[in-house]
């Protein structure tokens, strides 16, 4: 890079740097609510999240920032497109337009809000009760309203939302891709569930809570997770939160008659905080080591969940390691049941627990609902009834209350819509890169039959983890599997697997 | 107040609460990087918590806080000195005065050296090497210098660090009184060890650290704590910190071979978060809801841990309690046991657990090497030997290794210069304050025996915390008890616990 400096530049990434190290202090606040937080110190956290949204908004709007990238535009247009300096150029211009957009005063009161809205879901969940949260949402909406409002440039309102989880993506593409995978998917859930055999819960059974947290840590630590860099807690939402890449915070939640729902949560967020941990550590506190896309993050967990940790060789792997800490529960079974048992299709309530073939139902009926709520077309009251009929004809099965339907996520508890998609796209995405991973590493199966993901975790972190948010998602596919954004690979991946654990009729 | 309003008092005010939600995130980082953080975040906690200081500076030293003040201050004038708009104009003034002489990158230098001298404490003790620490001490004398540098209106250099601790503070009152209260603590601590009784700690045994958890809950539940607004964590190093009355939390260590190590540092800590909790509902997130002086504080804690906490009806609860749930362990002992147990006077290395007798004389050791190092009487290097001679030549102790020495306290590490002499400050005024408690509250000696805390920490409340930092220290002792500062109360309290406990011949 030597020659291509410019004496603004370092002024830029000052700046930069200390909004890192503002959104670092962001996430720890989150973190803290969900997991550490006495309930009393709730409105005091909204106070303090609405401070720093404030103060992180002046510094992102500040007019410096935009003299110094006025500067540095014709400088930048001289270098190789590609290099980190033109990247960076581009990526401070285009979050700046984005939130000098908006008034601080909002930003303020969206930051505000989503904190004392994550609180009002928490209790109405507790109390299984809606009402005492659709004021938060309907605050939620409004504040959201607000905010598309201060744009011009877009093709729908909600593409607005979407662009904050997900770069350029919009509801005119998500819908039919969105269309195609249900298509796709409605008749596989249906040929797996004709497929009419015994079911069993193969990680049933009694398991205590601390002998769980246990078995899921001995996993992790051979996957890479290491207690000077990572912690594990408890949680009412399972979630991953780094403070950069040396200080990972996954959580998890436990329930003591089924081992699934720890383990397989704790894989899907160790896949989160290992794309955090392995952004490339020049990228610190540069505006390339933030998070490009949350579909490009959800690829990395779902990868870790089910690409990785629901394939037969590894999945033979994992019942090895927790039969030897659980010999009375799972001596007894064999790894083709076990196979068998972590992917079988099963339509079911809860998004997080879901299967890997119905799960992107979910999804689906998330992002109808939340993209006509935001339009009107949905009420805040005809919202819980709207989502039990979802289930009903979507997946074919009855909500029985509210804590088990629309009040499930915490997601819009925190003002979090525009969101949902993305998880669908991880998945799209990560079938794309696994595929892409077996034809680079010949016997990567073998390795996986063994537990040893050293490989597999140098291609991603490679390939994908240290790139932070140099390329956009759609850039960084191309560039890894030469492909677009494509329903098929999943489609054929869950097709081959259902297949090999018969749980689909071969051919 | 109705009529007295001044259109540019809510815009100071609003600018206030801003700062109070800052210093609240601030008080987070600290207790995370205390309490959760893994070890490896070190580096990403200190530039979060510089930028975090950046920002507060920015505002603390805004040019409109010092626009707002001098339009303010004639209206101020006007008003009833002692009401909450004419202590708020005086206390902010104050505080802009003494920020804006500090340069910006001055004060985050501060903050980045503070949040890495902690971990490099942290490390030195735990490798019992005191040259992995050298260097961080250096760093933060040289910044103090830096810092002191910046006014010139003090008596002493070593005043302006007191001064953030505890206002108007001087060297020059501080030495008097503690050769005052050293020369009447030296004989008692004589006459009390020749008492030649046998020593024992009746707190020594086996007590598991998730058991001493629970009673050491079950006993501070009865006195206020409770899980809706407080926290109980684990850390090297006991403190207390609140993000606002509703969100207080506490640390402490376990050592499972005596039980005292919890049990005291936990009431001595609940006394601190007690006071947090305190502060008049009103006057958060304003000027007066901050903390005007730690000196008060300790009076707090040290209120529970000894005043009430060592005192004979109180203690003797206590043991019923503990009793019930170690009944092997402190079966047998009898309540004037338990009594002369918890007071008993003997020399010994460490400050958190010396006795109540002892302790001041570890704190004047302290601020004399302190003071002396900052003067550079003493060099660095010098500070292990000089801080070994002072315990032997003070205490007649002989230091073993650094971690039972210099490097047994967090405060140096953390940056914490001028900090130690406010708990002795803190002891002199409890036992004033609590004097007048007596005298205020007929029977008061009846409800402790009964482990009834409910007039006690209401008295507290109005008297003390409800204040906030609307009085200084010294006037609130004045109001409270019609006192200055006083060695003598703290002598004659301890003369006569010691005597009540036969650990001093009577009369």
């Amino acid at each position: 890079m030597a020659g291509t400096a410019h004496p603004s530049y370092a002024a830029l990434c000052e700046r930069i740097a200390e909004l890192a190290d503002l959104s670092a202090i962001g996430g720890l606040l989150f973190w803290d609510r969900s997991t550490m937080m006495p309930a009393g110190g709730s409105d005091t956290r909204a106070h303090a999240c609405a401070a720093l949204e404030r103060v992180s908004h002046q510094k992102r709007t500040h007019p410096e920032v935009g003299r110094l990238l006025a500067e540095l535009e014709p400088w930048a247009a001289e270098l190789d497109p590609d290099c980190d300096e033109a990247r960076t150029v581009r990526v401070v211009r285009r979050d700046f337009e984005k939130a000098r957009r908006v008034p601080e005063d909002l930003a303020a009161d969206i930051a505000r809000a989503d904190s004392l809205g994550e609180d009002a879901w928490m209790k109405a969940r507790s109390a299984n009760d809606f009402n005492l949260f659709r004021d938060a949402l309907s605050h939620h909406l409004d504040l959201r309203h607000r905010y598309v409002a201060c744009f011009d440039d877009f093709e729908h309102p909600y593409d607005v939302l979407l662009d904050d989880f997900e770069q350029d993506l919009r509801l005119s593409e998500l819908r039919p891709l969105f269309s195609e995978l249900q298509a796709a998917l409605v008749p596989l859930v249906a040929s797996a569930a004709s497929a009419g055999t015994a079911r069993r819960n193969v990680l049933a059974g009694t398991f205590p809570a601390g002998d769980q947290r246990a078995a899921v840590l001995e996993v992790v630590k051979q996957l890479g997770f290491d207690d000077e860099h990572w912690r594990l807690d408890p949680s009412a939402h399972p979630f991953a939160v780094a403070q950069g890449p040396q200080d990972v915070r996954v959580t998890t939640m436990y329930d003591e008659s089924d081992l699934s729902v720890s383990l397989y949560s704790v894989l899907h967020e160790f896949g989160h905080g290992l794309y955090e941990a392995g952004v490339a550590p020049a990228y610190s506190r540069t505006a390339l080591g933030g998070l490009v896309s949350l579909g490009l993050h959800e690829s990395q967990s779902r990868m870790w969940e089910n690409v990785i940790g629901r394939s037969r060789p590894f999945s033979g792997w994992l019942l090895s390691v927790l039969q030897k800490r659980f010999p009375e529960q799972l001596g007894a079974v064999d790894a083709d049941t076990f196979f068998r048992g972590v992917n079988d299709v099963e339509p079911s309530l809860i998004r997080i627990f879901a299967d890997e073939t119905t799960y992107n139902l979910h999804v689906l009926l998330r992002t109808d609902l939340e993209s006509r709520l935001f339009e009107g077309q949905l009420t805040v009251d005809e919202l819980p009834a709207a989502f039990d009929d979802g289930m009903h004809s979507l997946l074919g099965v009855e909500v029985p209350d509210a804590a088990h339907g629309v009040l499930q996520d915490i997601h819009w508890g925190a003002g979090l819509i525009g969101y949902f998609p993305t998880y669908t796209l991880g998945n799209l995405m990560a079938a794309q890169f696994f595929a892409q991973a077996e034809r680079d590493l010949p016997g990567l199966q073998e390795d996986l039959a063994r537990g040893d993901v050293g490989r597999i975790r140098q291609w991603l972190r490679e390939n994908i983890h240290a790139h932070g948010r140099k390329y956009s998602s759609r850039e960084l596919l191309r560039r890894v599997t030469g492909e677009e954004l494509r329903v098929d690979p999943l489609i054929g991946y869950l097709r081959d697997k259902l297949t090999a654990a018969t749980l689909l009729p071969a051919g």
